[in-house]
């Protein structure tokens, strides 16, 4: 049974009533962020149930030592862990003498979180009886604000309710944290300086070995009857990490007093010196004041929503999903820093440690070059070229390959690898076609070229550099073959010639081919620096070529599909439709062995192949092998619904992608995997974009024009989405009756509808 | 290059000179066991240099809570670790007031080790100078009673040169100890209670998490002249995990005194009272007395040595490698204990952990066989079948198999699996077969068909239903197969269709199936008793034999070779001997998928099956595959040249068959693999008694006979080896004129010689 208790509503994610248990999943649900730092939705006020703190800051991490049961040479030293950082949220409650944890509360009513996603911010209200008696009512409001990104601001709000109350306001911020995910039990954060000021409180502490300094601050106000009094602290309490505020009130029964906390980070990533900036930061806020800021923040996300939103009509459990999966996309990575990348946690919890896997280029680019300014996509392309040079010493180091070849890590935070299974950190290679592929994808959809000559043919060229050395001859065959990998199906380990590898890696070389030929002719002198730079001889390119040309690819003439890998058909092929249920999800329930020679796929691994290179194949070729590996797929990864909702889609399988459709969109909401308490899905999110867009819109980019195949699932009126091409957007809305495209540009824009071009107008709308 | 500062000898193992840098090896080179304890030859007064100090006892482990980077189903909760025991050996040394430690003398002349094999005992002796300008002689002497195995005896000697000196002598023992390997840096030892009673002491002491209680324990005795003085400890030193005791003299300048220790452990696996037991077993020793003791370990090791001895003429460092793994199997395990077996470094240090691997079943059991009573081998079957049901439930728990089915494990201490890395844990399952195999190999060597029924039987059926149920229908192929295996070759992981594992697994049902009909013919109440047991239905016996029958074995038609698995000619196939030695060992030079995907093999892989199964195939096709599989092989494992050797010895390559006699059977001594400080490898050295016995002399057991072909390696003049074949001796001695076959028993006996039936008799020699 997946979880329900999450309300259905088109623009908020809702809880009502207050449930222990349930704590840890809403403050996964409830995660609030603006790009640059994020936190899961933990309580302002003390709570000794159990919860999972987590506050994070964009770009600051800590490599933890490397654990292991048996070493193998290659292995890196470390993994860089995504770091709880210090607590500026916290506000104990004292209220007549008792400290407010709702764990201990003799009643708890009216409990009520809202996420409001159209205005991004976090409401959570109840009435509470202590155990003194006391009934008080509480309101707390919670955002990041996206235009002041160092700050975030809380309005906690207190009313009495029974009897005149004494009420202490004990704000505090605490560099005293710690992970739940370290491999040593170690201490992340040394604490440097505590700075008190009349109502703002500082804490400056640096992560060891990576020495990120960070400092904490916060600015308090008290309000009566919503109106800031100028009190000061009656009590400061500071020790090295933690520096913690009191203010006591007495406010007379039914009459509400409050607590306004500005309160957040100022990191030596972008200021020299971290002190001084918060002092800024605080400064900026204040003169703009709380009730602005959160007017700010609702016209901010309403740029967002602009352009990024996507309307579903007549399902609204279907209508909420997608919504909080675009507003999740745009609460983690909003593009404005080329530093940063799209964590697959986000905000919203610690694992997976490592800020950037190839999900960013196979899945979340297209969702940002469609909603965002393209600026933001050539900033994601950009971080995998300013780590190009740890990529090339990765494959000097651990494959002993030379040349300037690149092997681009599975997970990194700047450029090194960090994963520690040696069936994935050296043999999930595929990860480096994917990074190729993005720098394709990105010129195919924004007709920048200029990307390439600049930087992205040098990356083509160090990863073409590392195919060539990978693959090796078979003299039986005659053929080269890329020997001991994972594919995306992270269900086989150690196979030999998975398709999707061998596909990408001859692409890869062809596509580098190419480019060296393009930009050779259209741009000479970037052509020239780069081939001194890289020392690329005509002898190596055409090593390259024999590569390329005589790949292997394992088929299956018989069935007229490609072989995942070699000795695929040898399996015990038992459809996942005749697997008993208790035996899901199979990597829970199952051994490692068993789950590896079983036929089940984790996620799409042929089908990523037709998916990335869809025209290569002819829909009879999609059919077939879409309906062979669809009855063995168990979709155990987040990455894997969406693809197949696409793929169905296009193969008219409508109830099918429907189904992928839900399942993609609501896995964290209905909480699929089991996990959620852990945090959200991020990078998946972006899938289930694609799923409307690519699956049901059939949005696709060919030779510079837009191309659209809309269908509809029977179970919606209507839906309607919105693609930035090129500076113009085009606003797709369709129903069972037909298709409408608005242009909101200055120019006239030729279009592909069902494989007919149509032309379209700006401010008018075409419905077919 | 390898070591060399071992003194060429017959029968001892000699280090001449004090270096700090071998002290690590040394210990490891130079340690003493009598197969219930065992102990690596640390110093007994105190030093500061670098040592790894190691006291061992038989059956004693600690199951070490696992460790891993990524945790995956199945992996067992804990390791169980061999012990580092309380220290009995430690003896204070104070002269004039300083204490002696060779890391701190101004001078150590004279220092000479002996580890003397044909009488068992440990010595060492310098002539040290103090920093205080005292010169000393010091002899230290040490052996474990083979007799008395809870006892251990050291006479300890100083005398002084240069002036007269006042002594003390400081035994003591110590519970307060730690293991080197330890995942959690836990304790692993709770001391209990610590009795003094005149020149004895007494800790008791229990393992935490298993309760092994030990109970260590000493006498001191002080001698002048070589005779016993009445003198009681001047002074007397304990705590909880400590004990240690001071006997002060005045020696005048040239005369010798000293102090003989006896000291060893009683445990609760033996005794319900260990304090009682202690002091009994102290009483036994008195009675006897040291000079006796040592008397009767010469003894001992004479008559271990007359069953076991190999002796090699005219090549005398073959002659001191070949006795010092004789010499170390018999310290390690004496076959009087069906509870103990053969770890793989036995009492020479911590590594590996667990005491049993499939090395006891492939290797150690045919050298056992051959030179001890036959009830030691049959302890050995009977040890996994006393763990029969650990292995059933690990079979049904981590792989969901039901109806009888054993895995056993591939590390163990008391049945439980240990190991945690998925592609050796969980997929190196061909250790199964090995078990089975030994059953078949007691009873082909000894004769003893009453094992089957009474116990072998049910380990058959168990494993023969295991490989029935992880076979799996390739309808592609219309044939069985066993997908996702790690071989004896490590170096290759999750492959498909390993020749040997599959060639293994038919057998055992194969031999399953005739031991059950033989049984039921002539044990038809075993039989009876046995079917009923394990619920053995005919209709499962035919589904044991469509597996058996239709197994598929990959192969190379145009070879004429087994292929190590599928997809094995897919590689690139570069040789051995083209390899940079820069790239050597593999295992330590390159990153985990290059050693997977390059074509080198660890250790004989099919060439195990020829092993194993010779005649089943032909000479030619032995030829065929040991020249393929010979190029590709890297012998980076301890367990690969002994095969090879014999192999190389029966096709007549005789230097290729001596070079890998001599890798073996120096290992150690040499240091081949640069690791001896961590102790030695035990189990393979059975194997260096199979290149001699098997290799060289040929032998084999066929239809209840003995057959030899004898060859010489052109290095050797001669060399001769014994057989208990049936309790009677056959003494084989080889020259390059002739074999000479010597029997020692009642009855005349045919054997059969370069393929010629010859009648020996009792007491005469036969020269072929």
């Amino acid at each position: 049974m997946n979880q329900d208790y999450i309300q259905p509503s088109n623009w908020s994610i809702i809880e009502e009533g207050f449930d222990p248990e349930k704590v840890k999943s809403s403050e996964s649900l409830f995660s609030i962020g603006n790009g640059a730092m994020g936190q899961r939705a933990n309580f302002e006020e003390k709570y000794s149930g159990e919860t999972f703190q987590g506050s994070y800051i964009a770009g600051i991490y800590y490599p933890d030592k490397t654990k292991v049961g048996w070493w193998k040479n290659g292995y890196p030293k470390y993994f860089a862990k995504v770091l709880n950082a210090p607590n500026w949220i916290g506000i104990d409650i004292e209220i007549n003498g008792e400290s407010l944890d709702l764990n201990k509360c003799v009643k708890v009513e009216n409990y009520r979180r809202e996420l409001n996603m159209k205005e991004g911010w976090h409401n959570r209200s109840f009435i509470a009886t202590l155990q003194n008696g006391t009934e008080v009512k509480v309101n707390a409001r919670r955002f990041l604000s996206i235009n002041l990104d160092e700050i975030g601001a809380i309005s906690y709000e207190i009313t009495p309710l029974n009897q005149d109350a004494k009420i202490t306001y004990r704000p505090y911020i605490d560099a005293g944290i710690t992970n739940e995910d370290t491999n040593w039990e170690e201490k992340f954060w040394e604490p440097l300086d505590v700075q008190n000021n009349k109502n703002q409180g500082f804490i400056t502490a640096q992560t060891f070995k990576t020495h990120f300094k960070v400092t904490t601050f916060m600015h308090n106000s008290i309000l009566e009857d919503d109106k800031i009094v100028d009190l000061q602290p009656d009590n400061v309490e500071s020790s090295a990490d933690k520096t913690q505020f009191s203010y006591t009130l007495n406010v007379v029964k039914n009459s509400k007093s409050s607590i306004q906390k500005l309160g957040g980070y100022t990191v030596s990533l972008n200021h020299e010196n971290t002190q001084e900036a918060a002092e800024n930061a605080i400064q900026k806020a204040l003169k703009i004041g709380y009730q602005q800021l959160l007017l700010d923040q609702k016209e901010a996300w309403l740029k967002i929503w602009e352009m990024s939103d996507i309307t579903i009509e007549g399902d609204i459990k279907a209508q909420q999903g997608i919504r909080f999966n675009i507003f999740q996309l745009n609460q983690t990575y909003l593009g404005k820093d080329s530093r940063l990348n799209i964590g697959p946690k986000g905000f919203t919890g610690e694992k997976y440690g490592g800020s950037t896997y190839w999900d960013t280029e196979a899945y979340c680019i297209p969702f940002y070059m469609a909603t965002k300014d393209q600026q933001v996509a050539r900033n994601l392309l950009t971080y995998r070229y300013n780590q190009l040079n740890k990529a090339i010493e990765n494959a000097e180091q651990n494959l002993g390959f030379n040349n300037g070849a690149a092997l681009y890590p599975m997970v990194t935070m700047n450029g090194e690898e960090c994963h520690n299974e040696w069936e994935i950190t050296h043999e999930e290679i595929h990860r480096n076609g994917a990074i190729a592929f993005a720098i394709y994808n990105y010129y195919r959809f924004t007709g920048d070229y200029s990307y390439i000559p600049e930087k992205g043919l040098e990356v083509l060229i160090a990863i073409a550099r590392f195919w060539h050395q990978r693959a090796s001859f078979s003299t039986q065959r005659n053929q080269y073959m890329i020997l001991g990998v994972t594919g995306p199906n992270e269900y086989e380990n150690n196979i030999n010639n998975n398709f999707y590898t061998n596909y990408i890696a001859k692409w890869c070389i062809d596509y580098t081919n190419e480019q060296l030929q393009k930009v050779a002719i259209e741009y000479p002198k970037d052509h020239k620096r780069i081939i001194e730079k890289v020392k690329l001889s005509d002898a190596e390119l055409k090593e390259w070529k024999k590569v390329a040309e005589n790949m292997y690819f394992p088929k299956s003439e018989e069935l007229g599909i490609y072989l995942q890998q070699d000795g695929f058909l040898d399996k015990d092929l038992i459809p996942v439709k005749d697997l008993d249920k208790s035996q899901r999800p199979i990597n829970q329930k199952w051994s490692w062995d068993r789950v590896l020679r079983s036929p089940y796929i984790k996620q799409a691994d042929v089908l990523q192949g037709f998916y990335f290179f869809e025209d290569h194949f002819t829909i009879d070729e999609l059919k077939r092998n879409f309906e062979f590996y669809e009855s063995f797929t168990v979709h155990e990864s987040s990455l894997s619904p969406c693809v197949h909702s696409i793929q169905a889609a296009k193969l008219d399988k409508m109830d099918m992608a429907y189904k992928f459709y839900l399942r993609t969109s609501r896995l964290d909401l209905d909480d699929y995997n089991k996990e959620v308490e852990e945090g959200c899905h991020i990078t998946s999110m972006a899938g289930t974009w694609m799923s409307i867009v690519e699956g049901f819109g059939g949005m696709r980019v060919k030779n510079n024009k837009l191309h659209f195949t809309p269908k509809i699932p029977k179970e919606w009126e209507g839906y309607s989405f919105k693609i930035n091409f090129r500076n113009q957007i085009v606003k797709v809305a369709v129903t069972a009756n037909g298709s409408t495209f608005t242009l909101d540009g200055n120019d006239e824009m030729t279009i592909n509808v069902y494989e007919k071009d149509i032309l379209i107008s700006p401010n008018s709308a075409t419905t077919v």
